[in-house]
């Protein structure tokens, strides 16, 4: 495997098996803000990546998901300005140590990259009687979040970046888009073609956090065994 | 592409990218309720499928999941009773004719898998300022849909069967496997070898709903337009 930053050895892969490639995949995707060169998505690359993110799993096969495409500069440009502010709130709340790693940190490419796409949940999708979320409604917000994943894994697989911006309010952005309020935005997607894509998470190389083994994160049987 | 079942012309793939074989797990993912075989999962496959639930973006880089495999068959029979009675709930809030559907429609595959993956979501890690969510807290909620693609998408990769049961209450789930009120569950995910992969979702080939194509999910720069 090519890429340094995976954890599983190569030598482990079938013959015959689709995981080399996957593997390939799953480990090189980054949540990119900085990379973005600005050139254009080419336009089957774009086509592909929706349709991986339209075949994600979905409770009841609802299809809870919308995708706005998102190229204005105007638009571009005052959800940025929000971000901007919705950073400084963030930054208030930190202790003078986070605020030093924090004020290097690049939290956004929404100007830079190529393409943003605003996707959303509409939970009145094959409602009432959605197989599967009777018991769970966020069942329909979960499948939005598989969609994503798909999208960026897409992404990634046509060496393209993209990153998940989440410094922003709901209700902005439902009001910029003119997005109904039935319907709840779940993430600004910014993508493009980009310079390169790092190995490291910036947030790991930035000194903010450092990500932990998969160990500690695995239980046997019941929570506290 | 072998897969009959991908909107996506194979032609299409540039040569020496990784989209290829990334695309034929994409489009080869089902939820997976009948076709378990009960063979045991080769250990290293586990392991890999997990490395690649680990792997996935995370808010802030808080990682906020936890992996519980569960095998003992009174726990899997105690949560089966329970899924039951859910589906019991569910059906008799439907109309006559989707009853008639519903009543053929297999919803889990709990006993039949060799394994089951609890997937559950700690707010706490990295908190209180966790980079990212300060505006929206389900940020967290997300980044663990997002390891869960991974796991589903892994498990494809390495030609097992993954179904994701959400006829459960949290509640309940939290008691059987003594998860602290703190941390919440998010999915019991079924998995293992399976008899054969369908190419086309349960629910479609059952009649209950048909998948529609991506068109109607696209807007551009605004919901409206």
């Amino acid at each position: 495997m090519s890429n340094n930053n995976s954890p599983i050895n190569s030598n482990h892969f079938l013959e015959n098996s689709l995981s080399k490639q996957f593997y390939e995949v799953i480990f090189k995707r980054r949540d990119v803000r900085s990379q973005f060169n600005g050139e254009p998505i080419p336009e089957e690359s774009l086509r592909r990546i929706l349709e991986a993110a339209h075949a994600a799993p979905s409770v009841g096969l609802s299809q809870p998901w919308d995708f706005i495409l998102v190229t204005d500069v105007e638009t571009k440009t005052n959800f940025q300005s929000h971000v901007s502010q919705e950073r400084k709130y963030f930054a208030d709340s930190l202790t003078e140590q986070e605020s030093k790693i924090f004020e290097k940190i690049k939290i956004e490419g929404i100007l830079e990259s190529s393409l943003s796409i605003v996707v959303t949940y509409d939970p009145t999708r094959g409602a009432p009687n959605v197989l599967g979320r009777h018991a769970i409604a966020d069942a329909g917000l979960y499948s939005v979040c598989l969609a994503i994943q798909n999208l960026w894994l897409a992404a990634t697989a046509e060496n393209l970046g993209l990153g998940w911006v989440s410094f922003y309010k709901e209700q902005f952005l439902q009001n910029l888009l003119s997005i109904p309020k039935t319907i709840r935005p779940v993430a600004w997607l910014c993508l493009g073609p980009v310079t390169h894509v790092e190995q490291t998470p910036d947030l790991e190389r930035q000194g903010w956090k450092k990500r932990r083994g998969l160990e500690e994160f695995i239980h046997y049987e019941q929570w506290s065994l």
